[in-house]
């Protein structure tokens, strides 16, 4: 889709007069052709969000500089932002347990080029999955957590993300609740699935209330992971209808289609740099 | 889509050999010609339901003798059955309060003929959709319930619902929640229209709620009313996709849409005789 | 949604840099409060599109001013542009046949205030509908149109729509083809529902090509009007799935609902001014 | 889902009274306890259609002697029926040409579980994915095609397919128009996704022709191979939203995924014994 390396400013800011009009002055200046430019405006909560993406050849900032020259206009508004370079490759940890087809779905989209991300990395509780990794190349670190060794085992993982240099974590099915601490030490940057349509059936076994419930329709839901079990920013949703003839063999079945759609599409928006959160809610530009 | 009259059996019983056979046995031996039949078996409740609908003209039993002589397989098999008749027009009674968009569709509907029902009567706690009733000719009665008069005011519902010798009784979005006592006299006859996707977002102000959480999807919820709130058996839900662009009031304004056809489509298979209900579930046949 | 009045401009143009920046200067010089802006670059035709919506209250320019001062900018970027402003109620004239489902549907809107619009005529070649529209207070015009008297019909149908000054003409299933002359007299201002998931079944008896070659969704589809019949810019879509239990007769009926629905999201766009067509197509800003 | 052995009959012939009572009388009297019926009745037609389910232990005919015994009753209604066996795994070859998202896809639903298959061969044009195969431990057999050499090497896959046992052919984006003698040896065998909402842009480069027409909704079909191009009864069909914001690369990203997910579908119920073709359409049992 795009053939030239761009840069991407992700910004939000309090709400008032001119901001569009400085930022894209500030990108004229320099010479930057905008090939996409989207904002939006919470009235409700007078807060201003805006994704920019421009082109880096012709540009007459060295990337060095941008966030140098722009953080005076950064600070003028009050804004918080983020730079990214659309040639920048992520680098993404998958965390799984003993469900693959979540995992067999992200590593073939990343064969087959769809993700703009490297997955060096597969962590697992259990060693099930190993197989997986190893026959797309990946190295895969078992690390079983019980309740007495999490702190212990939590460092651990930790560690291999910092030698991985690992960007983003996707729990793909990951059937461990992570500890508050870690989930501080990632903020936005661990990528959940829970197989229901939240904020309905949060914890564990939701196709099993879904089904007790008498629901129409299941869904799933992707979000990032804060210290609230289920309860992180909502990034992606997908539902499907069922009918009182699904047993919950069956929604389970159907259920896994919405995982791996939702959480591939939660990923790749990440990816794209196209999310901002606030106030436990996502921004997700087009 | 039917031009001659024909009869309805909805059947559950304890699952076991023989019922399908014995069912259509009876049927051909009266010389019926079926034009429908759908069964399902709950295996995790070893439940058996059936809808089986059949042509009325030259079958060998009258209207009155079905009952009788189907009761010796009923009895047999332990079944709770119904039986119906294609050319009853159902007669309905609509609850409203101040919110249009419901009743009109409903009146649209009947009008054009595509409800299959009588619609005699409009009972509202307010008084300002008078208008809407009587430009369709059709009886409005204001019955103002507060916390105060509601044991009378029901009385009175219940007296002009006699009155008006009503089968079924449909919550346009009526805002008030009917005693216990009050469900419990038209158990699966009464049919409400929870603007969210339940369970979630039970009680007032789902789109608010909604809005605050950051889904990415909507939806409505049509369900037979109990006396437990927003927890009866669901009949029927449909969704949307919104965005964080949507604010509440662009929830409110997009869920009208999806609250009128959800209602409709529930009032519609309530009135073909398609839904059994279970254990707080429906079994809703196609 | 809106309190306060806003103007609107909607702008495409030659794609190049400095648009985004020069429009948003020219309203912040003029102490212009954007609340909306939403771009859009088709990168394949190069052309650039974009809808900004400001606040009127404390603008430095009175609406006259504004097309002839901004006209100095579309100028240099070549542009086409339009301006709206939210308190201006457009007013629709609606063409029916015989089917009343979409005209129900938009009259109950527009009586709840849903559509920001005025309905003061329906014209039709059949008598049938004329109910609906007196029952809501709007003048119906009978003009039957043969094969013979199109032209002058026409002529008659003009006439009624300058009389009651019309902005924009809904077909709410309006059965007859209108000329090519008459289409290119309203250009990009008549706007149609057909009853298929185009461009799969144009022409007559969707249903029946749609049953025929046994597809399991249909669909219903929103097009501006122009000379090729059903080839219009789409403006909106929506689909159902069905079944091999769908007879033509069902399809019928549950199109209806995609039909009203589809119908009433495209009226709803375009009277927020939220469609430009190009191409044959449209962007539809959010 | 199934824990033991059932025998499946899919059934269809002229509609006339008694066959359901035939049938399960039939199962009855030999002791078969019924755990799925399933009917539909072409009521425009007149055929009917049925799909029963029994378990076989208990059963008091042998695998070999149901046909023998069901013959009587088929041959008394003109059926057309098929028996199968849930304990039987279907042997299928998926052909494909570069792209490698529904191979993956259904490779790692067959490794998963989650297909009732065995896939012990794959075909290809080209060289490009034999990879893929070769991971999963299936052998890979490029056969190239070209206008000159196509009845030798179709000969020499009609070859591979007996070798290897074939049941099913899944064409996963095989970009090779298959002879008119070829599709006719596997009637309703062969399975193809195209990558559109058929009938809408048949042919090569859907998505270039949806971007064209300006759709707000792109789908994917999958359906049973003949002679006639993008022609045969559809299986299953799905749908997305798209938007102006859509370029073609972007319809072909996000298509990818409809594609995978209904040809899973199709090849799902297709090896569940769940379909029926009649007249170039499907009944596709729930």
């Amino acid at each position: 889709m795009k053939n030239e390396a761009s840069a991407i400013l992700l910004i939000s800011c309090p709400d008032r007069q001119g901001i569009v009009c400085s930022v894209t002055d500030f990108l004229m200046r320099h010479n930057g052709n905008i090939i996409n430019l989207e904002q939006h405006t919470d009235t409700e909560e007078q807060v201003f969000f805006m994704r920019v993406e421009w082109v880096l050849a012709g540009f007459s900032l060295s990337r060095d500089q941008i966030g140098e020259k722009f953080s005076l206009i950064a600070d003028r508004f009050e804004m918080r932002y983020e730079l990214h370079f659309s040639d920048y490759i992520p680098r993404v940890a998958i965390f799984v347990s003993k469900f693959p087809h979540c995992i067999y779905d992200l590593l073939a989209r990343q064969n087959s080029g769809d993700l703009n991300a490297e997955i060096p990395l597969v962590i697992s509780n259990h060693p099930d999955l190993e197989p997986v990794a190893r026959m797309h190349g990946i190295d895969f670190r078992c690390v079983p957590v019980t309740k007495e060794n999490k702190p212990e085992q939590e460092a651990l993982q930790r560690e291999l993300l910092n030698q991985y240099s690992i960007d983003v974590i996707v729990l793909a099915r990951y059937m461990q609740v992570l500890s508050d601490e870690f989930c501080r030490s990632y903020p936005n940057r661990i990528i959940n699935i829970h197989h229901s349509f939240l904020p309905a059936f949060v914890g564990a076994k939701p196709y099993h209330s879904a089904h007790q419930r008498g629901v129409k329709i299941v869904g799933a839901t992707s979000h990032y992971v804060t210290g609230d079990l289920d309860e992180g920013p909502i990034i992606e949703q997908e539902v499907m209808r069922v009918s009182h003839r699904d047993s919950v063999e069956s929604l389970v079945r159907k259920g896994r289609d919405l995982e791996k759609l939702v959480l591939a599409r939660a990923v790749w928006v990440h990816l794209q740099n196209k999310v901002l959160v606030y106030k436990n809610r996502t921004v997700v530009f087009s």
